[in-house]
């Protein structure tokens, strides 16, 4: 893959064309192809986008939920993206990506103009890390593309390299990650790498079987100049499953800055078989 | 208030006429009412429920988001449920309640057909709780009338009697909570209960002021069978917020049944003035 410093393949896979009021169009990019169709995290972040280069915007991202309601096919799809409700300060969007006039994402999305207030962090990062720099860099070889479009170093909960098919205690995941190559953090970079956990069940069993993501939704906790303070440096992020009943999985997970604020919690449903 | 067996207030407040093709009217219950209109968690559940009689579902609830868009009014809503894709399993719901021609609610709901299978907790409920019936009842008298629809229980993070504006280290709440009077447990009562805890920031700085549920997501971790399973008695709750950030925090909350096994985790985001 080459890329300049203008076309970094987030941006390329992230452009849309309007085609209509409320309309655009996009395409899934081979750079984050999974195993089957695009990476579910660009999927999520090209939705975000409709919202967020439509000319009716107001305000930064505050939440978003995408539901994956059937496989996105290699190519192009069709984004609508609608404002429900536009008040003072808030924007409630409707957001769906269809191909061949079928729905294949769901989602709603609350925008904000944020106002400087009285704040606290509550859930620390841990203590203790590892830094960065110290750790491996997760292969990618032999992995779906998307896997290369980040720079993943794991501190415990990894993707696959000790899978010994031996039940784990729990199934919490701690990594630092990056784009690759580097880009500086935005709100679309921050919803795709939310998406960066493999499936709890992967974790906990020790061994690999079909899972994926039903739905997934990320709570900002940053405007724009936090995130552009935060540049190109690592986010350290942590997931885990609360439960696994019956065929669904819940997993909440956060990601913090470099210098240890939290920017985003995020928690989805994973469906599994085992 | 009156009740009999047939009609509990949460079934009454419940209750939507079919008015078209994926249309419902219902009506705010003043058994439901909060400050300003009804209950938060009242209206979570109208909207599920639009979804689950509607006559070409499928399945059971897995999540659920609601996005309140504006204040709802007392008085008559419309709701419409739009199953936007049905897979062999799976289907996805768009849920939008409307007052005068506005959006003032919509949200997304995944239900699916759930299979037995390997299936693991993992988020244990705290150790040495005290029981529902060795805890006080919490004062319902000069509360909004929804307050009355719950018999709480607080084990710490309460909501008001010792809000002496010391600011605390964190915002954890715990209680037990069933329906007052009792009522059978089922999909639409957990999501109303997904609610029930007071704001982040009144635990936090034990103090009120204005502040809001703004988004709710609920994921079920339990099937109708283990729901009726749970019957009337009480839930054990616990929720925390994990960052408090430039008037909006989030809340990560869940719902164990009486026997320990958790039945829902509920996230929101709500605003905040200080």
């Amino acid at each position: 893959m080459s890329t300049s410093l203008s076309t970094h393949p987030f941006d390329a896979a992230l452009a849309l064309n309007t085609t209509g009021p409320d309309r655009y169009q996009g395409q899934t990019h081979p750079a984050y192809a999974n195993m089957v169709g695009p990476y579910g995290g660009m999927t999520a972040a090209q939705m975000l986008q409709s919202a967020l280069q439509h000319p009716a915007r107001l305000g930064d991202p505050v939440s978003l939920t995408v539901n994956y309601a059937a496989p996105v096919a290699d190519g192009a799809f069709e984004l609508e993206a609608r404002p429900l409700r536009t008040n003072r300060s808030t924007q409630h969007w409707l957001l769906l990506m269809s191909q061949v006039g079928e729905v294949v994402a769901s989602g709603t999305a609350l925008l904000a103009v944020r106002r400087p207030t009285w704040s606290a962090p509550e859930a620390v990062m841990p203590d203790g890390m590892p830094a960065f720099d110290s750790l491996e860099k997760r292969p990618t070889q032999g992995f779906p593309a998307w896997i290369s479009r980040y720079d993943m170093r794991f501190v415990c909960g990894g993707m696959g390299a000790d899978f010994d098919g031996v039940e784990q205690p729990d199934s919490l995941t701690r990594l630092w990650l990056r784009d690759e190559p580097p880009r500086p953090l935005d709100f679309t970079s921050l919803t795709a790498a939310c998406d960066c956990f493999a499936p709890r069940l992967w974790v906990r069993r020790h061994q690999r079987s079909p899972a994926g993501t039903v739905t997934m939704t990320v709570y900002f906790h940053a405007d724009a100049a936090l995130l552009a303070a935060q540049g190109e440096r690592p986010l350290f992020g942590q997931a885990h499953a609360q439960v696994l009943h019956d065929g669904y999985c819940d997993q909440m997970g956060m990601l913090w800055s470099a210098d240890g604020q939290l920017l985003a919690s995020t928690q989805q449903v994973q469906y599994y078989k085992t």
